[in-house]
């Protein structure tokens, strides 16, 4: 029998929010996961901190997460800090044994991201787990769309086409938060959300990215600072400051397994408000997902008879595919955070398991290592740029 | 400043869990509402009854719902059974000046509805509070198609169209569940989904239904004995026994305000699973939904010049929108279970401020009389039958 | 060899200039169909006809229909006058010997409606065609769903559910035309276009309604007369007049087979166009069609495993799918005139083959029994009544 | 009063069809449009051709283009040939004083379509008029959507996210037809299908091409040969033979507008028959179309409210639409070949009143050296190359 597995979390803002509730709820749906404790809750400004602490359900706050991870009773850490702190919690939380769960992008370089690859293969030998928390590979619609894929239902990958639109900055008097600042966020459209498209398109393929060429790309070139600092919104104006980071990232990119891939990452679609699409084409069929639609799964079967055929809407919310059995009749749509729930469930299995909790580091420092040969390329004429 | 209110769920199947969900997270994503404590779960297996307190995160477990009411401190009951129970129980808790929220239907029929919206009433004036869970109010898209409708942005109103499509008791060998015994369930799809399109009708078009001409048809008449009785799935057959509801309620209707209505509630249509769905025409524009994209609301100006005019799909994920501020960023869908945490919301925030819950009893009265309308017209040939 | 046959057609107003088309280019594009000559276009406005025949590519334009029908170098009659002229013209021209293809509805009553395919079954003898211009057999989608369900894909039929949806007269100024005068078109939405959904409902299932609940209605009761009457659009007004006919129908229908149906047609949907669509649930699957996706069908096969079900969107223009090889490769959309050559098509391979064209004028004649039954029942408080 | 303009059309395979199609109805449903007489159709293969004559409806039929040209009754020349012979044929019918349409694209290479447009721009000057036969602007939706973006609607432009994808050579055993073929056709999905989306985003946008990222691929490198050439079949296999020609072309772009492109045109799509997309994003709105529902134009509206504000689904069949007024009533939906009918309108249209046509040949050549451009970026690892 398992005992309670106490866990901390740093960070208490978008990614601290959505964390909380999985991990609040994960043992009300997923019974079979070992039963977790919400310990303890890290952040810098008490203040803000206790409420967290209150509103999302944490038994203790703490303003420094080093005492939080050299604590005994501590056996999980979960990092939902911004990528410029990931290295250094990462690397100690699990020198300090504990199972780490890190926010994607694993970091904002390859070279951190190396580093904390090789800690997690290094405690990974005394069966201290690591997982990377691309949570759309808990969408149960790219969950079928894999064992599609792996199955072979797709034949032969030809094409994968990824774009993750969003419209939140459009206007040139939003202010320049941290998400804009490259010494925090490590980089924009291109760390932010490319990145969850790159790790998608390697989960559902199982292919790697080998060379990209790409273009960045920064529309509005000064905005306004921030008052403070809180999130996404912000107060009185302190005058106007520069955009380090790109708006947008476009490439194409060359597959392993011999597809070709064209991918597009934007804040500046307007009308698009969270639209990670993805749709792989192969020789015996194609799927589509949209994640604002994301209880579907649009899936063609190239094997039908040609007068037959279509791209079926396959609504997933059907208890016999991946995670909804824990939730809902068919039908009954669930929604964003449920994706983190079944990634704090996987997450929590592995280590009940002993297995190895999936994406790993390594494939959070692969992801890295994409969004640096974009950059790259985008630095050098979009010259094809090998992927490390 | 308010204490915690104490909760007394009684039954915990379906609505059970999802009841439960809402409880353990309104004040996570709600923190102006009262804080809650999920003081007692009841139900009459005690074993299974033990199982669902642990997994839903009740504090005690009671086998017998009367106690449960008797104490002095249970502020909240919360009713959950299957229809036949509605009426003791909720009358029970009212006396007992208890706040009672109740499942849909509210009653199996109208005799009983009357004798709960009158202890309903007679409660009220001790501000004892009721309501009744039509759940799909607490849609965010359906709270704007509200909005837009009460604005006078879709003048007069013409049609109402309003289908409620699943598919689950297709196969003739699907068991004869409680849901189909007449004598717990009081009627088919009809008191179990067309009560939820009739309610949707009246909640956006502030009309009621005054005549109706309605068929009603079971396809199935014969079906395999369940085994035992555990919600939707069944063990092994016992032989066969007589549906004695129906899977198809079909009518039209007189609103009121001059509009006509179609409705259609239906467990055989292949492919739908959960489609709630409802349109509404009206001089200057229409309003769609359908719950399977249930973030979504697709509205037409008819006052915008005719070559740009068309059906646009609002997604209801902006923090401007009714109860989506509590949640994610635009574009994170939201799911079925919200609509859940947003009533429970809005029923503490009703008993915090003094003021009267929406749908009450009093409404849920009305669905029953449509309801049963329905049935006279269908028994007579469908000759048009007054809602009484 | 066959000579070319030689057509005299009757009326120049909306189905005028869309048979034109039909006629001119049905063998562009079927070869196989037996040659025709545009000869004749009668109607009443010399100097309208005059345009009309220049426009439309007719050799000769006569202001006398009998002239026409009397002519030994005419082979066939189209019929693309009001409803309230269609016993006439159809009648005489069957005795005359000449095949006739009449728009719909039939007639504007089933006493006109049973004369006509009295004479048609008499003509038949004879050798002499005749066929009721319901069009929308002819969409491609339709033709492959009647495929489907006629092959037992969809097993045992349990619903159809109908809708004809427009949105042309909410505007209450828009003028008292023809088709609002129930001397001339008979009745309003309901053989307008209900006439449309209750032969859709026929031609896919291949069972007939035999009763009918209905309700009818019209919201704006008096409109302005137009100045002249020329097709939809009027100059000033001169007065007001009583509308005579409904709005809208709306009725409950059951089948033959005993599926059960549910039957919208109305003028005042916002926003809806030309939104006729169809949906058939069966045991095995589905199928939904919208005519303002013409080039679409939905098809749900509910023998796929529940996990990978769903309703896929097969494209109709693929050239194994009926009548698409005459037209362009996948993918390339085909419009609403085509519908109109496709019956031609078959109309015209049924004169060459000596085979019996369908729908027949028994046909119309049952969607005419069908359309009087429902305004009997909207007569008679919606009781139920049989269609005789 | 015009003459009637005789016409000369080189070509008899897919677009002889359908530009067949287009001048048999231009005068029907464009009446103020010149009247055309089709007079002479040119082709190599006798037998084929007199069928072809037959079949579309011309005059005469001659094997020799030269002769055709160099007749003083000739008034157009509309070359629908393959790309190889574009130049000679435009060339001297430009020099022969005849108006001439050119199907797309333009030229197979920059040289060809340098000499055209120089030709183009000599006749231009003694009022001989030419145009590129890039139908997709003529689709109403499109024209729809350029409206909006030339009035403002969009604002500043960020994007541009253009596809055609199709699937019809998935199949490895596809023969090795003329479109497969360098010598004959150019190139593969670039010159026939990315040119329509480079054109169409410089019609949407009016913004050019500056540079561009591209990528070449061929997934299948062999086929068999087909045993005749007749267009998109093929009879038993006389062998194997090499693809010339690129399965898939994929680019990045950067417009003069400061915009950013990503372009892909395939063959391999399994599912996309003849997806042609495209959106445009700008500061104040967006855009979206696709062929495959090409009576649709998606329009978002970022100046709405948040709350209110979503893509609206415009049905491009409204009279006061573009080209619409020309057939039927709202709702009823136009085709492929329509697109033709209007493109050869505007033709007309712009020799009747003396203006230079839309898309000119120095238009065209636009989009060659864009499609070069790619090529040499594809040949040269993706680096960043300037559109000359």
């Amino acid at each position: 029998m398992f005992q309670k597995l106490r866990v901390a979390m740093i960070g208490y803002g978008f990614m601290g929010k959505v964390h909380s509730n999985a991990w609040r709820n994960v043992n009300r749906f997923f019974p079979d996961a070992p039963q977790i404790e919400m310990a303890v809750i890290c952040g810098r400004s008490k203040e803000a901190l206790e409420n967290a602490r209150v509103t999302f359900g944490w038994n203790e706050a703490v303003t420094d997460w080093q005492s939080a991870i050299s604590r005994k009773d501590i056996d999980i850490v979960d990092i939902c800090t911004a990528g410029d702190t990931h290295e250094e919690i990462a690397i100690a939380a699990l020198r300090a044994g504990k199972h780490v769960i890190c926010e994607k992008p694993l970091a904002n370089n390859v070279s951190e991201a190396t580093a904390m690859a090789e800690a997690a293969r290094d405690a990974s030998k005394k069966s201290v787990k690591s997982m990377v928390a691309f949570n759309y590979r808990r969408v149960p619609a790219l969950a079928v769309a894999k064992q599609f894929i792996d199955s072979g239902k797709l034949g032969t990958l030809y094409h994968v086409r990824a774009n993750y639109l969003q419209d939140w900055i459009i206007d040139p008097e939003f202010p320049l938060v941290w998400r804009l600042d490259k010494k925090v966020a490590g980089s924009g459209a291109l760390g932010d959300i490319a990145a969850h498209i790159i790790d998608a398109s390697y989960f559902l393929t199982s292919s790697k990215i080998t060379s990209v060429s790409g273009q960045l790309k920064t529309f509005i070139k000064e905005r306004p600072l921030p008052g403070t600092y809180t999130g996404l919104t912000a107060g009185a104006s302190l005058g106007r400051g520069t955009v380090t980071v790109d708006d947008t990232a476009v490439f194409t990119a060359n597959f392993e397994n011999g597809a070709i891939g064209t991918f597009e990452a934007t804040r500046f679609a307007a009308g698009r408000k969270n639209a990670m699409s993805i749709e792989v084409n192969g020789s015996k069929g194609s799927i589509y997902f949209n994640f604002e639609d994301m209880n579907e799964l649009l899936y063609h079967d190239h094997t039908d008879p040609s007068a037959e055929a279509g791209f079926r809407k396959i609504l997933t919310t059907d208890g016999a595919q991946p995670y909804i059995a824990a939730w809902w009749p068919p039908g009954h749509i669930i929604g964003y955070e449920h994706t983190f729930t079944h990634e704090i469930y996987d997450f929590l299995l592995a280590i009940k398991n002993g297995s190895n909790p999936s994406p790993s580091f390594d494939d959070g420092l692969y992801v890295q290592r994409v969004l640096d040969a974009v950059a790259v390329s985008a630095g050098n004429n979009s010259l094809l740029t090998q992927v490390k």
